[in-house]
């Protein structure tokens, strides 16, 4: 059995739409970040950087496997079930470099520009020009790659696409004062948007944890 | 044959530092980040983030393999030539658990504390304050981790730590100023940087490109 550590966050929502997708039961324990508890013993025990999202399979035919930071638990999950993520060649990095792209870049800049640009009080107007020009860059690159791929690995839906969604779709939402029209002027961005909102297990890991 | 496009900076680093670790012959393109060559449309049809490191294997027994992403390139070339990356189980997903941490969490806070606390004419107390506090909390669970562990993964060097050497090498030099005192108090982060820049192979891959 496995069991997600999440909060209703996008880095969370990757991992139970792939648990989803995979049509796998699975157990949610909520770390609730506003409360603190990704800083509790029992947790930081499981994810030393305390931070969801992590996951523990205790599935009895092998010693318990413990994973945090969602690229892993993505590329984990993937290999040990067998689909969206090729096993060799030039499809497998394609998905796995478009993965690293998304925890490495989108993520951390989006996060950072939610902290500069809605969060945060105090204002810093040399913060907030510096994180919406590089997500703009960031939306740009994906609109190319887009343009010219069905899936951010190629034709293939992958572990790429499952952890870009959820920050997307979020960022079409919590940023629509930030990056004012930068969506509209993407229709391959809002193409794929579209294509992944609407495969059901996508629908399903999005609503999880459930409060 | 392995072409590396790369610069003096961490992110490359890994790449020659794992090269010379497997014993592999291998092609330096510099891409000169200062005359802005990144743009360049050679450079962006290979590396569509405009970023460097990215390699092209044109290893003759298979079709070329094109990837960039520091976090996909050493994945792609601990499983090609089989080391440095166990091929499954717990072991495995340390590895790429710590290696995520590093590409989504050490380089982007540590790059964005040398864009506000150094580089910047304009200064941001408030952004400088969160960079600070984000990258003394990064290498203190680092300093946990290596207190309790010889390397990253655990018993076995690993490309987690090839990801993470040239960034904290880096950091006690260039980040004296904005973390003082902040190595000092952390003995395991110390003997492990020493551990692995002893090694050969790193020497050779942070002298990588020569100028
Ligand atoms: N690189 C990590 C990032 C995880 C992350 O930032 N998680 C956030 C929620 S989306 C969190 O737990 N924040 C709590 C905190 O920072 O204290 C991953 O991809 O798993
Ligand atoms: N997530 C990327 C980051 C790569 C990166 O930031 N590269 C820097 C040099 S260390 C770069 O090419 N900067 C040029 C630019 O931003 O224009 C990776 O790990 O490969």
């Amino acid at each position: 059995m496995i069991n997600l550590y999440t909060w209703a966050t996008p880095n969370g929502r990757k991992i139970s739409i792939l648990l989803e997708e995979l049509g796998l039961d699975y157990a949610v324990s909520p770390v609730d970040l506003g409360k603190m508890e990704q800083f509790s013993a029992h947790f930081s025990a499981i994810s030393p950087n305390n931070k969801i999202p992590a996951i523990i399979n205790t599935e009895p035919d092998r010693d318990p496997v413990v994973i945090f930071e969602s690229g892993a638990i993505l590329t984990y999950l993937a290999e040990k079930y067998g689909q969206f993520l090729a096993p060799h060649g030039q499809a497998r990095y394609n998905a796995l470099e478009w993965l690293h792209w998304q925890t490495s870049a989108l993520g951390p800049m989006l996060g950072q520009l939610g902290f500069f640009a809605v969060r945060s009080q105090e204002k810093s107007p040399l913060a907030i020009a510096r994180f919406t020009e590089e997500a703009e860059r960031l939306f740009s690159v994906m609109e190319e790659r887009l343009a010219n791929h069905t899936y951010l690995a190629g034709e293939e839906y992958s572990i790429a696409d499952i952890a870009c969604y959820p920050w997307v779709q979020a960022a079409t939402v919590y940023f629509k004062e930030a990056l004012k029209g930068s969506f509209d002027t993407k229709p391959a961005l809002q193409r794929w948007l579209k294509r992944i909102g609407e495969r059901p297990a996508v629908k399903l890991g999005m609503a999880v944890p459930t409060l």
